[in-house]
């Protein structure tokens, strides 16, 4: 049953935050208007899974929908991994076995039910009716769309005009795609923005097919640590699931504040009024690094628990404080003359009372260079540097290393 | 086993005869030089199949490689017939049901075997295998060809450019076509020049299968009894193999002389050099409509029987001199007055004794007006015309009416 506490306006205002687009969001209102629990359908790919916070954009957008009472259709797209790459061209995508395919669906659960509710998620695979289907099915649901329809998908366009082979059967995976939203009924389809054509082709199937059209709802893809580039595994700026809960946390951390912001609109499960709260208290002169704190320990919990959340806090802040330079530390300037030993340089710059004193600080590591632990005891300095030199918990200097007669 | 009285010299005179192309004539060579039966594929639709003699063009090409000692597919392509038009926009294309693909194939039979040897054909439907390819082979089906290439063949091309729709599933067609050929290892294909581009699919297809490549040969489409358009149902001008032997005999007799060569190359089980002989026999003097006469005969026996072919040749020359209209008739020219009654023409143009004479012989069907008979007795005649007048066996007149004044 539908929670009806929750109406049809605020629905709208939080389904519809952080998305790029809903088509359309006219009827996405008449739908929620029914009071009906509206079935909300996701693809995701068999292969095997594993999770970086990007991903779980779209799955923040199905836990809202559980939210208000919606079921929602986790569906495992294995009809096609099973086929793997048809061509045989590309070894590095044999085919899945059935058994791959429900270990992989394993994986996906122990992941995405720590953001879903098990209890509102059907999760299905469309082998179910894929296999069933027969070269004739495939054959009438490929008459249901146009070639020059298929080429108005940007990618295929793109290739096509720049003489780049485009196989037919790339023709047919959309298709099967839109296939899955006749044969689940859905009312709603969700999917990053590179999938909005897939998702059309369901909703101009499901209308051949006599059905209700399904709402397109796409979801932007999240920028990566840099705030820059998509977060993707390849180019590394990424926070996988499966991050420590320190690497987690200290990676939230060191986002800009203006990623804070996109992060929270995307990742946090605040609503919108909170998230409006809390922006008014860093225009009011709050420090955005507690507003940043505040998200971390939320992703952190979320993946792991609160407890490794408070403790990858008191670790990172431990760091923090190690490594955060003091702003009044003294500059000593000194020559290299041919090579300069650190003992000597300590205490030449008054860190230490000896040289003895010096070696017996590092052997215990209690020396750093700018934050790196000193390992080498005979460490000899012999080109021109500025360095950042702590010793024990409280001496600092900048130390300026010049060549001879410089000075 | 190959007849091997037949050297491949031989073989590929004969088997080249009329065809509009071989690809490539080497490898067909190359393989009637194994000695081995070649397997020789033809593929027909699967509907109702009520043939004329432009189709048999192409069964006298699989009779000419049976009479070399190899093996002929005569593929029914009941797979596509079972679904109909995938779409269902064309509702006068429903789907066969299997009892109607069965029944057809027994029409076929009826008609092909008396142009092939049933010792050395196989009769198949792709159904056999196309039914379980499933979903997944469709789809590693056509990961084996690209939409450019798809869009070289002709038809696709010109629509394309043109922004006429071309449906996806028409893609899968040719692959399907090109897949049958994989699964009966065919060695030749045979086709009419429009299915050229499906043809060469087979070819690539059995590459990308690790088969050796089927050979290729299209053979025309034949002209209709203008002699201009192809033949046809829609255009009227064809000779079906149900046709009765008279009909068949006359609309052989009515083709131009050219054409009757035309039809020697392409219906004629005569030899190349039997046919060589009888244009030498024209070269020197005989007359052309005798030897349209022994083609006449060859085509009416083969569909009816060699007493058939006698009584309708009998026939066609009692038809024939009847209404042969004799080279030293009279003209008579009468005044059209106000109408002109048939008794009162025939009478001044001195073919009756009188009207009432004139009213008994039309009675009896006695009185032809350019070889139609004239059934009514009262037939009146307003306007300037020409007609050559028959009464009885014997009495002819070329009659003109004039206008009165003309005179």
């Amino acid at each position: 049953m539908l929670q009806i506490e929750y109406g049809v306006d605020e629905q709208i205002i939080e389904l519809g935050r952080g998305v790029e687009e809903i088509l359309v969001v006219e009827e996405l209102s008449e739908k929620l208007g029914t009071a009906r629990p509206l079935r909300v359908k996701a693809g995701f790919d068999p292969t095997a899974p594993d999770l970086h916070l990007g991903h779980t954009v779209l799955i923040n957008k199905m836990r809202q929908f559980q939210e208000f009472g919606h079921t929602v259709v986790f569906l495992i797209g294995d009809f096609t991994g099973l086929i793997g790459d048809p061509s045989g061209r590309n070894t590095t995508r044999p085919p899945l076995t059935p058994e791959q395919v429900l270990e992989n669906a394993e994986t996906y659960k122990a992941q995405v039910f720590k953001i879903l509710d098990p209890e509102k998620t059907e999760i299905r695979f469309n082998s179910e009716w894929m296999n069933g289907l027969g070269a004739s099915g495939m054959i009438t649901l490929a008459s249901r769309y146009t070639v020059a329809r298929m080429l108005e998908r940007e990618d295929f366009k793109g290739r096509f005009s720049a003489n780049q082979s485009i196989s037919v059967h790339e023709f047919l995976y959309p298709l099967a795609q839109g296939y899955d939203s006749v044969a689940l009924e859905a009312d709603v389809e969700l999917g990053g923005t590179d999938q909005k054509f897939n998702l059309l082709v369901g909703r101009e199937l499901q209308k051949q097919y006599g059905q209700s059209p399904q709402i397109v709802l796409t979801v932007p893809l999240l920028e990566g640590l840099d705030g820059v580039r998509k977060m993707s595994k390849s180019t590394g700026n990424y926070i996988a699931l499966e991050d420590s809960p320190s690497d987690m946390f200290g990676k939230i951390m060191s986002v800009s504040d203006r990623l804070m912001w996109r992060y929270y609109e995307l990742l946090s499960f605040r609503t919108t009024c909170e998230m409006d709260a809390l922006k008014e208290t860093v225009d009011q002169g709050a420090n955005p690094r507690d507003i940043k704190i505040a998200l971390a320990e939320e992703i952190v919990s979320r993946f792991h628990d609160a407890r490794a959340a408070q403790s990858a806090c008191k670790q990172f802040f431990d760091q923090f404080s190690m490594n955060q330079v003091p702003q009044d530390i003294k500059t000593v300037t000194m020559s290299l003359d041919n090579g300069l030993r650190i003992a000597n340089m300590l205490k030449d710059a008054g860190l230490v009372s000896s040289t003895s004193d010096a070696m017996r600080l590092i052997k215990q590591g209690a020396v750093r260079i700018d934050g790196d632990k000193v390992e080498d005891v005979a460490l000899t300095f012999h080109s021109r540097t500025t360095m950042v030199v702590k010793v024990g918990k409280r001496k600092w200097a900048r130390i300026n290393l010049e060549p001879e007669g410089i000075r």
